[in-house]
């Protein structure tokens, strides 16, 4: 049931997620979702039986789609920045997953201390994508934090979500494109073996600028790439299989 | 000038690669060149004043088909049967290439000590995809050798490859999706970082059986992955791209 006593503070809006009655209160002066975070949800996979850990989550908006979408069954999320922990809580209150959800106010290096080791079957992270030192950073706390490797990098996630996870457990993450070399090395340094990929690309006949990716921990070496995944048709408008998603 | 003398032996047949006047002998019981050849010599670049190397050439498509894109200026080759080398020879012969093309039988595993380090810009390879024990062997020994990692593994390619090229020097390689997290492995482990990348799809919504890839001596973590390449239009034949490669 949902709890409509949820507090929206200043600044704050509702935006409605457009499925079963799903939403989330963001803060447009932190770090909003998007397009990533809603491909990642419908990337990831998740028994309604499977309990999901969601790394570096934000405002919590992974374990609210991957909800509204029926996958998994309790959610475990964790983050550094404590206004965003907040707004994490307070969207799984609003969307009624207070029984099944909780968020810790925390640096994910400390995962696996704190959620323990081997513990679950599914990790999702959409971890920062850019080099500490690299790119302008965001004035703004909670979005530098987002955005760049400044509390966690890649080492880090791949790290914390192999000990988080069982053996044969799945990590689902959305990421660069420019560094899939350095994700990969990441991954199977940490005995998480890639073996789905889906490269996302803003229009036909331009580069990919997203990739979606699951990793086996202890899985053997034989991956697949999915289909390309276009958002915007010839028209301008987003293509069918992205109306989908959302 | 075409060599009009070449001997064509029992069991062979000359096909017309349809760019320029550029022909292949090949044989149907050895290995004949396919789309990923088509494709990597379309995807490989050199400059006309640029050398360049291909390691396991079998009967030396691709040189030829740079050729006939006016990539490169003189081409070193190597091949480890005896009777794919001699083919290659034929086929540079055939296409006018006796003087800026030459092929060595032998393995490439001694490729640094046959044309020596940091001695090219550019190198070009299209290797077995298949590991060793893995599948069914082809009786045929020129075929599963270039199917299957019997002579060089994807760690051979790389290092031989590595050592071959100058500092920024190219490698240009076709191989399949499924093995992408161990060619990322060999190229890093050897030095080649991948730069640009690009995934062939069979029709639009299957999943990719091939990947592009160039990797860069000494260069910087940083890469492109370029839009999907579909070969089959939703008629059944060849998309208009997949049309101008050939």
């Amino acid at each position: 049931m949902p709890d409509t006593q949820v507090r929206i503070r200043d600044g704050e809006r509702i935006d409605d997620l457009q499925r079963n009655g799903y939403r989330l209160i963001q803060n447009p002066k932190m770090f909003c979702f998007g397009m990533d975070a809603v491909l990642l949800g419908c990337f990831a996979r998740a028994l309604p039986d499977e309990d999901v850990l969601d790394l570096c989550t934000g405002n919590g908006v992974i374990p609210v789609l991957m909800r509204a979408r029926g996958k998994g069954r309790n959610y475990r999320a964790m983050e550094i920045n404590p206004d965003s922990a907040d707004l994490a809580e307070r969207n799984f209150r609003l969307n009624g997953m207070q029984g099944c959800a909780r968020v810790v106010c925390g640096d994910i290096c400390r995962a696996s201390e704190v959620f323990g080791r081997d513990a679950f079957p599914v990790v999702t992270v959409n971890p920062p994508y850019m080099k500490g030192g690299h790119g302008l950073l965001n004035p703004d706390a909670a979005k530098a934090a987002a955005r760049h490797e400044i509390f966690c990098t890649i080492d880090d996630v791949a790290r914390e979500a192999s000990r988080c996870l069982k053996v044969k457990g799945r990590l689902y993450m959305v990421h660069r494109p420019a560094r899939l070399p350095e994700v990969f090395e990441a991954l199977t340094e940490n005995g998480l073996e890639p073996k789905r990929m889906r490269l996302v690309y803003p229009k036909a006949g331009q580069d990919a600028n997203m990739v979606l990716l699951e990793a086996v921990k202890g899985g053997g070496r034989q991956m697949t790439v999915e289909p390309p995944l276009i958002i915007y048709g010839p028209d301008g408008r987003y293509t069918q299989e992205v109306k989908d998603a959302y």
